[in-house]
């Protein structure tokens, strides 16, 4: 068995790596740190691994040697660190934003200070498999993904892919969020007084979800608008964006069964009648799986790219699992077998 | 007293009338219809009107003269009897979207179908006092305003009023709504097991309220994007717009400021801190209040434009209450007065 | 007008009595304090009242002589500065829990120390009209309600007044209540993450608020037992009681009458059709309304008496403005009239 | 492989059926029938199953010959066609109320009308593991549970199998609910806009699932009280019980924990701090654990004792492919492996 460690596991997203590592078949999870949980079981934190697991959160000084290392740490610690952690494993998945730029200058420019450990960046692969699966069958370093540009990217890939975009024209993409992406500490607006039944646009401009976006297909004349709505678990983006003018149905479907084809993850949601005809991300809680779809407006030559994915899953630790069995040369789906629910 | 009565009160929108009516202070409900539940009392329909009235529902054919009629009647029904109704009041309000387009070429265009009524549309005002007040007061007969069209409407008024928009450059328009849009009988996709935590985009293109957008302002390159989300009461729009070049922070600041002073139900959010920095539709529920708001990104020219309602009351039964108000030389705030709840 | 003030006005109950206050029509809210938002506007904190007032939060001592004062601080802080506040204002209303138990022994007991100022217990009245008309028209003092206390009180009202329990027998008493409960500071499973979707068993045994009851009606064998739901505002209590073997239906609808008569904001809830057949708390946010009704069991001789409030009106803002009402002789509706809302 | 089928697959039971028996690694799924969606694929009406199953709905007269057959169609329809099913199968587990009660007579009492097949009521067992586990591993036939009677009657094993109750006192119990039990087609009770944030009592006295508990137990001065509270998933028991003079905490543990260790999916959930303390409903969505707690108040005598699963898993589904697992001879936790999500 592989052995498998989280550092900074009372989180949300250490808490999905634990479920996803303690059921999977070639993985044994070893240890989990935490520094305000040390000496608790992991079930005290995340009640659903309750007889599952009789793990009980380490000290992070106390974390031994594994075989991979997923780092679920606030943005900023890991690229303090890095060099003690890949002292420890062979492999690291860091799931914080700290090696998701492959740009020093990039990183300074959209998160507001340089880069701790800039020799680091080239090293990291960008975590999501269905930009760059063949690089992270070959890395040591995954970098785990953002979950709102996991979302626009999945939106916009079959559309890139295929080369169907008009270049020069602006691209307007929305993402709602569920209240799980602002983490297990939250803040004020967090509070379920406030957030309940919210409909609120946080980021208009500027997201730092942007630069993965950019980075990942060169499309900079894009605006990232956020907000938060009432769900906990799942993001949806939709993609506004001009088509080149020789685009038409069926060229789009060609796009989209490539890339659906291409990738065991990436479900296709287009159907003509009853409640499901578009993603949703509610019915995509705890599952990997990344639906998209579109629809096309030939008179004005715009399309809606629509992707649904589950944050703390494609957004996060379920793409982090899919590199690291990427990484192994394992078969990238294992582990990963939850359809997630209906109803829900 | 004037007397007032509603066509089809059994709905969101005619129990909503009703709300407003019985707390009028110049205005007494004196009917209320409802093929189905004739016989019952309003209460028992609209359970929050329990010891405020006696009144029942009566059947269509009982109703009786009266100063001011509210039509809230499903689509297409209004159309097909208006010379009756007409000839009950001297005053018609119709909250359908049957007299909200002036043009009979306009309508067939987005309904499908010709106007059986097509004489009586320019007798029609459309009822939204932030864009005809004028109007209002000297007509007898307006027309109800459609929910997305006007928070869309509204999150562009001052950017139209101004004339700070670019002309040609593409406007999308993302409004989020809740289940109350669907009305009291809804479908299998409104049931809350399938419609709890959902985002469900459910019309990229095409949208009825488009035309009332275009109608409008003449701005017709233009996408009006449905999302539902999980919320009763409430209708956000986000507009992605290109400005003019010569366009800063103060002209938008003073566009907005002129907007609100224009208005007494407009209200400007933006905030740069705490909780509540933009507009929300949440704690607008119950209140005839349309809070807008602005992000500026200068490095693009674009604007985010923001506009948050209750879609039914500033998007239905509000508007058409103030309409009323102005149609009759009262006080246009009259009745209107409840501000919302914090939490909520 | 009368010029009233509160103390401690950033947190929901605050809020409220804010709302409350700026639209009753013989009151004029003079003064808010709060510490942690002083020279903050009142609608930066509670964005509900924008456009409704201009006030700004001020420091405690800044808190100058009024009419009447509310004082909203957290437990324990009233006690420990009343003669203060009694220097400053004619009438004090006090939301906490602090002078809600007439007896300092019951207070020690139940609050686990002793009471800082035991002299004043008896100069208050407990703060619920449908208990202590009467006495409230004589007091200058009030205490405002518990809502979990009040639910449970409201619920056992008809039956206490017309002597139908049966002594002896356990009474079993659960309430179910929204997130608003907890504040607007909240813990961390107040996070939306953690409270959306919850059905959390709280506390079995031993809430506070049973000394309420039992103060009220000197019914000791009683469990009252809190669960958390899906809701921001609202409580609902439903108790199981052995009604005297003499007790029939129709002498259930007698007490139940004759409480609604007595009570401006009591209503019967008991439909044989419909959706709304029982009292439910979520069409009465915002409203001061108490809904009950029950349901009896002849073979077993047991009945379930049920109320719902809105927590923070009946549950305490609206009933502080009720009890405000008869300590002036004013008309005790006054500026309570808002009717709450469907749907919702 | 064993061969298993559905019958009546596009319900919210049979979707889950389909979830758990298409990733069961002993079982295959041959067929599954719906009359309104035959021809469909499965994934049409049940999203999550996208990608994962190529199966259409067949019409009913097309159900082939297979090992197991689950009938999961609207109650009283089992009853009226059981021989021509069991004429498909060796063996059968029907979802529905048809054959819960193993006396006629009582379901004759509790349904309100004669049972069609009377014959057959003795041939089926109660298909709760946790009370008839030998019985289930000899049977070819077993009834599936009531989801309220389950959360009610595991809430009260401990105390029972330990002897703790004390007799003829009144137990009473509450279940508050999710959405997701009223099916599929729901009523008009079940649109969001009317049951979002409900705390809706709509069962005091005499709900069906009280007669699987009297059988259960033969517990029968007691009160079954349903609740709908805001969640989709989901049901929690509270069972307020007077316990024999001679129980203290101690004896309370030790049954408990008896309880658990006899039960492959009953976790003890009693923590001290943190905020996850007792049962909740919400993180065991889409797994077949039924968490249990108490409380205990020396001082009367009473225990608050709780139960929380998944309406549609242990209350359902997960009890039905539990019980064909102990039937066909197999581990009884085969392919019922999902632990729950936290967040959720």
């Amino acid at each position: 068995m592989i052995r498998a460690a989280i550092v900074g596991g009372s989180g949300y997203t250490g808490g999905e790596l634990a479920r996803l590592l303690l059921g999977h078949p070639e993985v044994e999870l070893a240890q989990v740190t935490s520094r305000a949980n040390q000496g608790s079981y992991l079930y005290q934190v995340h009640p659903n691994l309750r007889r599952r697991s009789e793990l009980k959160f380490v000290a992070p000084d106390q974390m031994e040697r594994c075989d991979v290392l997923f780092l679920a740490l606030p943005h900023g610690e890991a690229q303090r660190a890095i060099g003690h952690w890949a002292g420890l494993a062979e492999y690291i998945v860091d799931l914080s934003a700290d090696f998701r730029l492959a740009d020093a200058g990039l990183y300074a420019q959209w998160y507001g200070k340089s880069h701790a450990a800039p020799e680091w960046l080239e090293r990291f692969v960008y975590g999501l498999p269905e930009l760059n699966r063949s690089q992270l069958a070959g890395t040591k370093y995954a970098a785990g993904v953002g979950c709102n540009a996991t979302a626009a990217i999945l939106a916009l890939l079959p559309l890139v892919a295929a080369d169907l975009i008009e270049p020069g024209e602006r691209i307007i993409v929305e993402v709602k969020v569920g209240s799980s992406e602002a983490g297990a500490s939250g803040n004020s607006g967090s509070l379920h007084a406030e957030r309940s039944g919210v409909v609120r646009t946080f980021s208009a401009f500027g997201h730092r979800h942007t630069a993965e976006v950019i980075q990942a297909f060169g499309l900079d004349n894009l605006s990232l608008t956020m907000s938060a709505v009432d769900l906990v678990r799942g993001a949806l983006a939709t993609a506004h964006v001009k088509l080149r003018t020789s685009v038409d149905q069926k060229a789009l479907w060609r796009a989209y069964r490539q890339t659906a084809v291409e990738n065991p993850f990436i479900r296709i949601v287009k159907e003509g009648r009853g409640i499901h005809r578009a993603p949703e991300p509610k019915i995509l809680a705890g599952s990997n799986y990344a639906d998209i779809g579109f629809e096309f407006d030939p008179a004005s030559g715009y399309a809606l790219a629509i992707c649904a994915i589950d944050n703390l899953m494609k957004g996060a630790a379920g793409s982090a699992v899919q590199a690291m069995n990427l990484m192994l040369g394992l078969d990238e789906a294992l582990g990963l077998d939850f359809p997630g629910l209906h109803p829900i």
